[in-house]
C-alpha cells in the first residue's frame, strides 16, 4: 500500500454521497502481543477510506464502529447496492464529517468477522478457525491494531477520532493510548465503564449463543453454527438499543396478518405449529415481534456468534478508571480536545456516563466539553438522521 | 369447603408475621368459557388466605399476584421454611394489608404452574399435560376464574383487590368486570396497555424457549423441558426487572473468584471449556453475571415454561382501550375507589402507564388517585421493603 493508491479514490456516482467504494486489507506481519498477554504472528484489518490523504497527512479521521457495525460506514460497494454504509448520513462530501475536507478512515475492529482477523479467521497453525482458542481482545486491542494500519499509511497525526458506543470506548481510548498522536476525540453515547446492567445483558446473549448446542464450544462451520442463540441474543440486544417511545411510535400494538411474510420460515426461527384460534397464537402476531425477528435473521446472516462473545466481552472489561487507577490518571496524558455527546432517551448507555467522561477530562485540565442532545430514539440516537448532531459534528470538526 | 374452614386458620408462630401457612385447592366442576372461545370442563385454583372472613364477609382483601408469582405470597410452609410468600413484607398482623383486620386471599392464577390448571396440567382426555393445547388465557379470563373462586366461598364483596405488575393489570380488571363486587382498586407498577417494548422483550423471552429443542412443541416431562431456554428468558426478564442504578450498587463491576460456586455446574448451564487466561474468559467473572445465572438456575426449578408462553401472552394482550373501545368506556361502570403506584425508576411500566390509568378514571368521574415513589430500584419496586409505599396502602385501605 503507498500514498499513490490512498489518494486515488472512485469518482463520486452523484453529488453529496461518498459513491462507490472498496474495502482494501491491511496485513500486519510483526506479532501482535493482546493484553491478556496472548500473541498472533500478525493480523489483517479490513477497512475503507473515503475523500483525499492531503499532502501533510493532517486531515485524517478515523471512524470507530459499534458492536455489530464494520469497515463499511460510507458509500457503496455496487451500484445495486439498496443500503449504504452504516454512518452514511454522517459522512460524505459537504456533510457532517465532510469527505471534501477530511480523509476518513474505518476498519473493521481486530477480533471482528468482517474481513479483519478474529475468531472467525483461519489459524494457520490448525488450518480451521480459531474459534474461542483466539486470543481475548479488549478495546485497548483494537485501537492499537488500528494504530498499526495508519502507521503504514504514513499518517503521523489524527484530526479526529469519531465514534458510538463500543467506538466512542475506541476513541476515548486512542487520545489516552497515544497522545500526541490525536487531536480531538468525538465520543457519543458510550461509556468509561461497562455498567453492570450492560454486563448483564452481555451476558444473556452470549448465553444464548454458548447453550446453543450449534455453537459447539466455539466450534462450527461458517454456514452453521448458533444461529437461533445469535438471532435471539440480537432480539434483545436491539430492543436494549432503541427506546420505549420509539418502539411505541414505530410499532404500537399493531399486529401482522397470520401468515405475512417470509420471516416465517426464516432458517433457525421456526413457528410453532400450534392449533388454536389466530387472534390467539404464540407465533408472530405484534408487528414488533415480525420486526425483532428480522432484526434476529439479518444478522445471523452477517455475523459471526463467536465475534459477538468476544466483542461483548471487549465491552464488559471496558473500565478507564480500573484500567488506569481513575478516571483523572487514565486522562493525565490526554492531549486531544475531546466533545461527549450524551443522549437523553440513551438507557444502555446514559447521559450521565457520558458527563462523566468530559466531567473527569475537565478536573484534569483538559479541554472537554459535554452535549447532550434530547432524543427519544434511545441509544441509536447517535446513527441516527439529526440535524442537531451534524451541527455538533460539524462545529467541533472546524 | 365451607366457612367453618376458611376461618380456621393456624396459630401464629411469631408476632407481626402469618405464620404457618397451607395452601388449598378450589375445584370449580362447571366448564369455563375462555375469552378465546375456548373452554374446559372445569379447572383448579390452588389458594392461600391469612386472617380470619368476619361474619358480614366484607373484610375480604384480594391479592393478585405477578408473572412470576403464585398464591404463596405471606407465611411461610413449615418453619423450616427460609423464605416466606412473596409480599410477606406487605402482609401479616399489624402490617400494611393487616391480616388481624382484613381477610387476605391469593390464588395462583388460571394458566399457572403452581398447583392451579394451566398447560402443564394433565389434561383428562389424553391422560398427558395439556402443553400448547391448553386455551389461551387472558388477564380477564384470570379475574374470571378467581371470581368462581370468592363465590364458592359465599362472598358478595370484596373491600379491596391489590396487586403489582400482572397482578395490577388483574386488579384494574376486577374493578371493570364485577363493579358492584369490588369497593377498592390498588394496582401498582402496571400498565393499562402493554408496550411494544414490553411485547418485544416477551417475544425475545418466548423465542428462548420454543427455539430450546427440549421445547419439542410444547411436549415434555416436568423434569425436563426447554430448561436452557426457560433460564435464559428469566435472565433477560430479570434485568428489566430492576434498574441500571439498583445494579450497579448490588453488584458494580465486582468479580467472582474463579469456580467459586455450584452455579459452575447448574444443569442446563454448563460453562464454556476455553483455555484462556482467568481474567479473560467467557465463563462467569463478573457478580451480576453469576446473580443473573442463580436467578435462571433457580426459576427452571420452579416454573414451567408453557405457563411462561401462556402469561407472557396474556400480558401482550391486555390492552383496555383496544377491548373496550377507549380508556373511559373501559372505566365507565367502575365503581371501586382506585389508587394507582407508581415508581419513578419503573423502565418496564414506567410512571406515565399508571398515571395514565388514574387520569383515565378521572375523566370518567371515577374516585381516583396516583401516587408516585421516587425509588431507583426499577420494576420490583412495589416488592421491595418500603415504608412510604407501606403507609400508602395502610391509608388506602383504612
Amino acid at each position: 500500500m503507498n500514498d499513490a493508491e490512498i489518494i486515488d479514490q472512485p469518482a463520486r456516482t452523484e453529488p453529496g454521497e461518498v459513491g462507490l467504494v472498496e474495502p482494501r486489507d491491511f496485513v500486519s506481519i510483526e506479532s501482535f502481543l493482546f493484553e491478556s498477554g496472548q500473541s498472533l504472528a500478525g493480523f489483517t484489518l479490513r477497512y475503507e477510506t473515503y475523500g483525499r490523504l492531503n499532502t501533510a497527512k493532517d486531515n485524517v479521521v478515523i471512524i470507530c464502529h459499534a458492536l455489530s457495525g464494520d469497515h463499511h460506514c460510507a458509500g457503496i460497494h455496487s451500484l445495486t447496492d439498496r443500503k449504504p454504509g452504516w454512518w452514511n448520513n454522517l459522512i460524505g462530501p459537504g456533510k457532517a464529517v465532510d469527505t471534501n475536507r477530511f480523509f476518513v478512515l474505518c476498519s473493521n475492529c481486530l477480533g471482528g468477522c468482517q474481513g479483519s482477523t478474529g475468531p472467525s479467521s483461519i489459524n494457520p497453525a490448525t488450518g480451521r478457525p480459531y474459534g474461542v482458542t483466539f486470543p481475548f481482545v479488549t478495546i485497548r486491542d483494537m485501537v492499537r491494531a488500528q494504530k498499526r494500519l495508519l502507521d503504514s499509511l504514513g499518517i503521523t497525526s489524527i484530526y479526529a477520532v469519531v465514534g458510538g458506543s463500543m467506538g466512542g470506548m475506541q476513541a476515548v481510548q486512542w487520545g489516552i493510548e497515544y497522545p500526541a498522536f490525536v487531536r480531538r476525540v468525538l465520543a457519543m453515547a458510550t461509556t468509561a465503564r461497562e455498567s453492570a446492567q450492560g454486563i448483564g445483558f452481555n451476558e444473556v446473549g452470549r448465553q444464548a449463543i454458548m447453550q446453543d448446542p450449534g455453537w459447539n464450544n466455539g466450534d462450527y462451520a461458517k454456514s452453521g453454527g448458533p444461529r437461533v442463540g445469535l438471532a435471539i441474543a440480537r432480539m434483545m440486544a436491539h430492543i436494549t438499543y432503541v427506546s420505549d417511545a420509539s418502539m411505541d411510535r414505530k410499532f404500537g400494538r399493531k399486529t401482522v396478518k397470520p401468515k405475512v411474510s417470509a420471516l416465517d420460515s426464516m432458517e433457525g426461527i421456526p413457528v410453532a405449529p400450534v392449533a388454536q384460534p389466530a387472534s390467539y397464537t404464540f407465533d408472530m402476531q405484534f408487528e414488533v415481534e415480525s420486526y425483532l425477528r428480522y432484526q434476529g435473521e439479518s444478522f445471523i446472516n452477517r455475523f459471526d456468534a463467536n465475534t459477538y462473545l468476544y466483542i461483548t466481552r471487549a465491552i464488559d472489561h471496558f473500565d478507564l478508571a480500573a484500567a488506569y487507577g481513575s478516571l483523572e490518571k487514565a486522562f493525565e496524558h490526554v492531549e486531544a480536545e475531546t466533545l461527549v455527546v450524551g443522549f437523553t432517551s440513551d438507557w444502555l448507555f446514559p447521559p450521565q456516563q457520558n458527563r462523566d467522561i468530559s466531567l473527569a477530562l475537565l478536573r484534569t485540565g483538559k479541554r472537554a466539553s459535554y452535549a447532550e442532545l434530547d432524543t427519544d430514539l434511545g441509544h441509536d440516537s447517535f446513527l441516527l438522521e439529526s440535524e442537531e448532531l451534524y451541527a455538533l459534528v460539524r462545529g467541533f470538526l472546524t
